[in-house]
């Protein structure tokens, strides 16, 4: 392929991704990753685009370089500089925490958008400003900082994104809450199926195309330069009257087009077909960026990713762990993983993610929204690199040329028991301090005091301390919403035999201690019915769950718990516009199950009782927000 | 496409499912899940391959039915009389049980092989006999009760299969196995790729074919008449080589050969072709069954399944929630729910599975193995069906044409609440029965009582009985091992401020009473420490969990808990032929936590207990076999 053809084509997205340049296009579009003729795969040099690729700067003297450099491509809304380029667009923060019981208070959010930002994500869509005050104020937190501040080395800082459905007021509150990035961008939808737009919308056609352009339009107006229009329920959608759709909110300004399959019952090729379609016979699609967002029904969302990439979309809309509500959406490891270690096959497709950040990632959003990971999951699950001993793994380690296999390394996961550092009883704050900068968390002050505090009682009752008991502790004090309440004692008796009976010292955050005791049906519920005694505010206990995060009967338990309130916790549904009844999660660690239980408890109600007082106070002073976002 | 090409044709196994009949085959190879012009996907009346499918018994008076019927068809070793039938092949018991953690009792093998059967499952893997004595064992009872009695009204009875390496050893304990049951079938597998004959076999290519053909006629010269060979590593094999492997073992008898992933690196339309390759390029393949085995390591195993059935597998080999070592198989419940509501785009491809079995079967093989499900987990995960309210999910309802979609009672879920029997306080056992058997379990005797006894505890203290609180204690007293030691009274004290003390009365099976007290670092390392100054076999607890299963402080905890020994109880792991330390998984459920993970304890301890003895019984008795397996 010409080099010339890069510059000067009219189309001059995805040319030298075509994998063989001899095949017709008509066949590419319905020959997914075409395998080569020889037996060997991901070895066959003509599936590379490395020859033809321009990056946006001309780092070598030819002016063409490989894009195996895999250098992130300026950031221009409509337009990728390097055709294999493919953005890394993360809703987790948006679709994820819609799922049952995935609430996340502002500062998690936060530090959530901070692990994104390290991770080298493109866009970060950091909520649905219209479904509440909260939300608006925490997307807008998130641009503030997140979208100006660079987190890793490379000075790479994220779009900001946020959701907002054809209206003005949703529109409004979207760029209200972005326009503080560098990068912002709103997200705007509508659906565009018979079904959707008959029962749902009760619209016609010409109504559903006239307000999706109108509100491209306005977004426009307000000074956004980055725009992105999904037809919601894309796959069921008319597929002339989708060309039609996207055609016009092209011309009204939108410059990516994400198609979703929002009922997760497509097949790869199908999918793939959907996004080759439109690429085929949208007027000016050559002139925006193509989006995926596959939700994961059949287990195929990852899959339908990948054909959507090969097919040409050059963004892609996942969620770390895939969390999402049913069953969730693509997971950002697997579709990155996939296109990293069969980067060949993919046609040379890559993307800007540090892989080394996942793992941390992956934690902190387990963690936070209470949404554990199975096992057997991909890539982050705990058994994902246990392979079997021999020469099975020995053998793909000694031939990585076969497949670019990962290793638990690649995605930051450190070995246990093959650190330096060995912490015990007499180990230090400094010994401690390095040891969390091996995990990633750089913490110092109260924090790493706090933190310190916990270690030492822990090293007291176990003579070796792994590394998985020092994440559980970290995760226990860093991972925790604002003080409220705080456990001073506890003391519980059960069994088989009598009444189980629990008292409980709360420290309130301005010092004053409470008592109370309680019995119950077992040490927790006695332990909770003390607490609520206390706190004296309506919570009903959701989950509960609790894991051991190391070996041994003496080891730390973690227990998350996800607790509701009266009611009157409201958010609004980004798809189906209802309310929806916030739910609040919380964790504790201990080495008594009790004591984590409670620990959870009290901080599942912290976050709940955050959570209302900031909702109190954006409703009793609504322009606090004006204030905190002049720059 | 004419009626006689499916009598006549030299291969006759797939014709009819060429998705379009104007599309030359070479085409077909390349073109998975080729998508219909129109906009409307899984309505095109061309992809149904209804009308040219004769199935094995004439039901109409034509003579030819359409494949719509989803009859399942005779079986017959090689070859399967309806060309769009997919055998489902099971290998929750051999390839999900040997991941870290999972291994399951003889016992609760058996009961997981009476579901299968009920699921409807065609083959099932029992084990790898040559592991151990155990193994042998287990696969041997199930051969002889699972593998003769039919579970449901249709009197299917499964195939019953053992894997064996490719020597005579492992043939001869597979085959002594699975002779038992009506519908033997023996496994064997050797590796094909470069690295893997090098490194691992230390093999020349003529060795390794000479070895696969000698044991495969080994196999058959014992009796043997249905023989599945696998070539592990087929992906990174030389594909000329591999389709010479597949000759000749199919010329020496092999009757199914299994394609594997091994790596799980494959992405899908590559396994397709490799499918398709084998298919095209392999003499005799049209004698025999081609399978698929992939792994999930990279989150493809479904999509890779359907892609390699698209391609002209008509089995597939997977595991019920997708267990298995690393980030396991293809699972069950995604691959058959897939081929369900997209059978039309999948070229009318469907199995013989009956899809209201697999909530119970996913229930039973999480619990067993102690590998939890993922609330985001497609198809069986505690959201997958967790719609939103409103049009969203309404529409799609109402619109069941659109797609197949699945509703929850289609898997067997019931929905909490909507039930006509509410248990409480003064229910009886009739009525707790009437409620157990709406959960599928249709228990009597002893079994019912004791599970009356623990609903009548639990409604002394809860008003509400809920569904959930039904199924954890029945889960609890029915997926219990053998009892040695049953928990007789506990008492604990624990909390911030002091030592925490247990005192554990247990009663062993001859009905003596042992009392023990610790201290500890909780509750729960007291209570065990005392048990095991009683029981005093050497434990050590490798993962602990614990989740209430109800909302509500006052809910039944069910705590899992993974324990391993001290060292002795050891398998051979199937790929690498290492000895695999065997652990043991143990769950209780109770309102009290500690009360709770006692009871998980013991439980674990019962199941290792039971083993040892078993091993012990086995090693003494080694002919026990014999005498056992005569009928």
């Amino acid at each position: 392929m010409a080099f010339s053809l890069v510059l000067s084509s009219p189309k001059p997205f995805y040319p030298s991704c075509n994998p063989n340049p001899n095949i017709p296009r008509s066949h590419i579009l319905f020959n997914p990753w075409l395998s080569p003729p020889s037996s060997r795969f991901g070895l066959i040099p003509h599936l590379s685009c490395s020859s033809s690729v321009l990056l946006s700067k001309p780092w070598s003297r030819s002016g063409a370089l490989r894009c195996s450099l895999r250098s992130r491509p300026e950031y221009i809304p409509n337009h990728i500089p390097d055709p294999c380029y493919v953005r890394v667009f993360d809703t987790t923060l948006r679709d994820g925490e819609q799922s049952p019981g995935a609430t996340m208070t502002s500062k998690e959010k936060l530090v959530v958008a901070r692990q994104l930002s390290l991770l080298g994500v493109d866009i970060i869509e950091a909520g649905f400003p219209a479904s509440s005050p909260d939300d608006l104020d925490a997307v807008r937190s998130i641009a503030m900082e997140v979208g100006n501040q660079p987190v890793s080395e490379d000075g790479h800082i994220p779009v900001i994104c946020g959701l907002a459905r054809c209206n003005k007021k949703d529109i409004d509150a979207a760029w209200e809450a972005v326009r503080h990035a560098k990068k912002p961008r709103v997200h705007t939808f509508i659906a565009t199926s018979e079904i959707h737009m008959q029962h749902k919308l009760r619209k016609t056609r010409e109504e559903v195309v006239r307000i999706a352009c109108e509100m491209v339009a306005y977004a426009r107006s307000l000074g956004c330069q980055d725009i992105e229009f999904s037809p919601e329920d894309a796959g069921r959608s008319d597929r002339d009257f989708l060309y039609h759709v996207l055609e016009e909110v092209i011309k009204a300004g939108a410059t990516t087009v994400n198609i979703p399959d929002t009922v997760g019952y497509t097949l790869p090729s199908e999918f793939e077909k959907l996004i080759a379609d439109i690429k085929a016979n949208t007027r000016g699609i050559e002139d925006v960026i193509i989006s995926t967002h596959c939700q994961n029904d059949l287990g195929l969302a990852t899959a339908n990713t990948l054909a959507g990439a090969y097919a040409g979309a050059r963004q892609v809309e996942v969620t770390v762990n895939g969390i999402g509500e049913r069953a969730g959406n693509a997971s950002l490891e697997e579709v990155v993983i996939a296109l990293k270690c069969r980067q060949e096959l993919m046609g040379g497709l890559y993307t800007g993610i540090n892989t080394k950040h996942i793992v941390m990632a992956s934690k902190m959003v387990a963690e936070y929204t209470g949404l554990h990971v199975q096992p057997h999951k991909a890539i982050v699950g705990a058994n994902a690199f246990a392979h079997e001993s021999g020469i099975h793994q020995d053998g793909m380690l000694k031939h990585k040329n076969t497949y670019e296999i990962i290793s638990p390394e690649d995605i930051g996961l450190s070995r246990s028991n093959e650190s330096g550092i060995v912490l015990g009883k007499l180990s230090g704050r400094h010994a401690l301090r390095s040891k969390l900068l091996e995990f990633g968390y750089d913490i110092n002050g109260k924090e790493l005091e706090d933190v310190f505090k916990r270690f030492k009682e822990v090293a007291e009752k176990k003579k070796r301390i792994s590394d998985e008991d020092i994440e559980a502790l970290i995760s226990d004090e860093i991972f925790q919403p604002a003080v409220i309440w705080s456990l001073g004692e506890l003391q519980a008796t059960c069994g088989t035999l009598g009444l189980s009976t629990a008292t409980v010292k709360l420290v309130a955050s301005d010092g004053e201690e409470k008592i109370a005791c309680s019995v119950g049906t077992g040490p927790v519920d006695a332990a909770y019915k003390a607490i609520d005694s206390i706190v004296e505010v309506p919570a009903t206990l959701r989950e509960y769950a609790m894991t051991s995060v190391t070996e041994g009967i003496d080891a730390i338990a973690t227990t998350r718990v996800v607790i509701g309130g009266d009611g009157s916790h409201m958010s609004t549904h980004a798809l189906t516009g209802e309310p929806v009844h916030r739910t609040f999660s919380g964790s504790g660690a201990a080495m008594d199950i009790v004591v984590s239980s409670v620990r959870a408890y009290i901080s599942a109600l912290n976050k709940m009782l955050g959570f209302m007082s900031a909702v109190k106070a954006t409703r009793e002073n609504p322009q606090g927000k004006t204030s905190r976002s002049s720059e």
